[in-house]
């Protein structure tokens, strides 16, 4: 009756840790930072999304992919940053009037769900490493069909986009995802 | 460092009561129910969903819109209820090959975040009570940017469709929602 979505230990510890991060390549670097420690600790998929506020560059939340230790396939990183920084404000609204304006940093474009629970989230945002096929090609996993014009329908819905932020170290973390030989979980196995 | 999605006390009660749901139309009958029930309790939008063996019947999971209560743009039915059934078959994929095919059954059409939700949970076939607009000239909620062809989108990757299964009961408790007076929660109030 209930399910829950938990940041694994060291990703409470490396928060802590986190020192003010003031520019756009400075949160994407801290992003990608944990994408590669969510592999390196065996606790989910290459990918991990961050809820900042835009201006001041506060963490609200730092998400990482938990689809297989979760067992939950909506646990992609950007649906549990999401929702921790959700939780976090008391507010199922990251965009309302009475906030500052939040922003999601991510090390790839949004999958074909995760672009739906950007537009519902509220943020005002979106800065990603990169959105070609690099990331398929290099680990197979599949982003799903999503909307042909999805970059327009993001922008025309008030959300901007930051395209291409330190998109080689992006690219980099997934080789390493490759090479571990670890699980691609796309959905429907059998 | 967690985020958690509960069903209302109401819905664990009535989960308990309900019968065998032989067919189809038995089980869009008790969605619906559930989702009039949760604006009747005021625990969520007027938005149900249920996962269930598609041959037997056997209900796994039932969901409901948790969203303003749970302050999580993202706790759709689909979602919840979707989550439920994989926490309770500990696996983040239902169409995995050593299980019954399932089947997810809502009281209308997805929007443009649980198609794709759709998409990762690995369930065999989505049931609809419908897919026109008319949930959004009665209620004023958005479906978002879904992709323009997001049923043959399904059907290429398996997921079998069949909608209009008992409409006109579905569009009866958007219209008890609509004269409720209750919030529309859109994405992006400010």
């Amino acid at each position: 009756m209930e399910f829950s979505v938990t940041l694994p230990g060291w990703a409470q510890d490396e928060i802590q840790k986190l020192p003010h991060l003031e520019t756009i390549e400075d949160r994407m670097r801290a992003v990608i930072r944990f994408s590669q420690l969510n592999i390196e600790h065996d606790t989910g998929g290459p990918f991990a999304a961050g809820v900042f506020e835009e201006e001041s560059g506060k963490l609200i939340s730092m998400g990482v992919n938990r689809v297989v230790p979760m067992s939950c396939s909506s646990a992609h990183a950007e649906v549990v940053a999401l929702s921790l920084a959700q939780k976090s404000l008391k507010s199922f609204d990251l965009g309302s009037v009475d906030m500052p304006e939040h922003q999601l940093v991510v090390n790839w474009r949004p999958c074909a769900m995760c672009y739906g629970a950007t537009v519902w989230s509220g943020i005002r945002a979106l800065v990603i490493a990169g959105s070609d096929g690099q990331l398929e090609e290099i680990t197979g996993f599949d982003e799903g069909p999503i909307h042909p014009k999805w970059k327009e329908e993001l922008i025309a819905r008030g959300i901007s986009i930051q395209d291409d932020v330190l998109k080689d170290e992006a690219c980099e973390v997934f080789r390493l995802f490759r090479d571990s030989g670890k699980l691609v979980y796309n959905g429907r196995q059998g």
